[in-house]
């Protein structure tokens, strides 16, 4: 089994304060999901240079990557780049290649502002952004993404190949039962199937069904297996259907 | 100046996984905001109980208070207790009031799964949370919610009167200048008033404008003197409207 973790860190004040409610975290969640990724941490972090090192710093040491979202224009509250090279205790430094894309794309009115956006911590590689004129910046394993959702996807699904892991496979049941009535057979399922990812998730207000429970793995007969063993333990008449 | 800090930790592999879409961080983040409250940190974890024990105690230490969203039902994975009282080196003791109203509500259906509700980390209080029959628990300055959406909400705003600080004052300019051309206008006026919360968020796509600005104080007059500062340095001309 080829596993794959990964962590994301948005960096945004406008999110942290309500002005801007965040699309890219769940679109990462799905599409890595989708590749076999785990994601296992979202953290959401003001502007500010010592908040973006440390969770850098703390994210690039557990898991096998890490995408950052947002700033990263020409203004004072764009401090990711900045945040990254003190995660990694390197300097700042200006890319020629960045300098030069930059400088062709806004010709005269390229000045010190818009040539911030070549700054990028000592050592950092690019990556083709697709029908994004702007490459995508990597530092050890952590890649800068912009926050604008439409540049983040584009960005993100032109780095999602390099990540790809094992998938996963999945079933869901939909049941009658609540929560505490189940609670003993989904313990008995997990005694079996120990490495079994099996989610409970009650559901307020549906008429047609009290819980939705999911199981996963990346072992396919694994999965079929647990599924058949929870599906034997549940009333038949509590089940209402299953995928 | 009454300042109060938050923090929101959401715990559910549901979230990482992107089989559901997390709203109650958005909903947070503008209610606290409503109240004065500066939201510092939103972290998304998995159903894991170290995971939850380190992040509820980072964030405990840090902020004046912290919300936990998700993991409080009877299965398995649902942790959130068990690291709130981890966090804080307490053990976890069921809450004779809490049993109470379990055994009330359930009657004989109550078992050890749906009893397992009642337990809470030692020395917690109670909160009465509006219609919802089950109240909110608190330990230290950890205020424990269900994910649920509509519980979530209901328990949210029957706290945030205990959190309230003093309400921050907005304006907004939207202009057709681009962020590199707004860069230095910003830098000055920031110079001049350095406790302006100033964001700059470029739009793409849109014909009307470029760039909203919004500016930000608990200061009413320190907020509109860098209003009128900022609204001077732009060309009149770039200036599409303000709120």
């Amino acid at each position: 089994m080829r596993d794959r973790s990964a962590a994301l860190v948005v960096v945004g004040n406008e999110i942290l304060s309500g002005k801007i409610r965040d699309s890219n975290a769940y679109f990462a969640a799905l599409e890595l999901r989708k590749n076999g990724v785990e994601l296992k941490r979202i953290a959401v972090i003001p502007d500010d240079l010592d908040a973006i090192a440390e969770e850098v710093s703390y994210c690039a040491q557990r898991f096998d990557f890490v995408l950052t979202s947002g700033g990263v224009g020409p203004t004072h509250d764009d401090l990711t780049m900045e945040g990254v090279a003190r995660a990694f205790k390197r300097r700042l430094v200006t890319h020629p290649e960045l300098a030069r894309l930059i400088r062709g794309y806004m010709g005269e009115r390229a000045n010190a502002a818009s040539l911030k956006m070549a700054e990028v911590p000592e050592g950092a590689t690019l990556h083709e952004a697709g029908d994004i004129r702007f490459p995508t910046v990597q530092i050890e394993n952590v890649y800068v993404l912009p926050g604008i959702p439409q540049l983040f996807e584009t960005k993100l699904l032109g780095l999602v190949p390099r990540f790809q892991a094992d998938p996963y496979f999945m079933r869901a049941i939909y049941t009658r039962l609540n929560e505490s009535a189940l609670a003993e057979h989904l313990n008995a399922t997990l005694e079996n199937y120990p490495r079994l990812l099996l989610g409970s998730y009650p559901r307020i207000g549906d008429s047609e069904y009290r819980v939705k429970l999911t199981l996963e793995s990346k072992d396919h007969e694994y999965l079929e297996n647990a599924f058949k063993h929870l599906l034997d333990l549940l009333p038949r008449d509590t089940v209402v259907k299953v995928e």
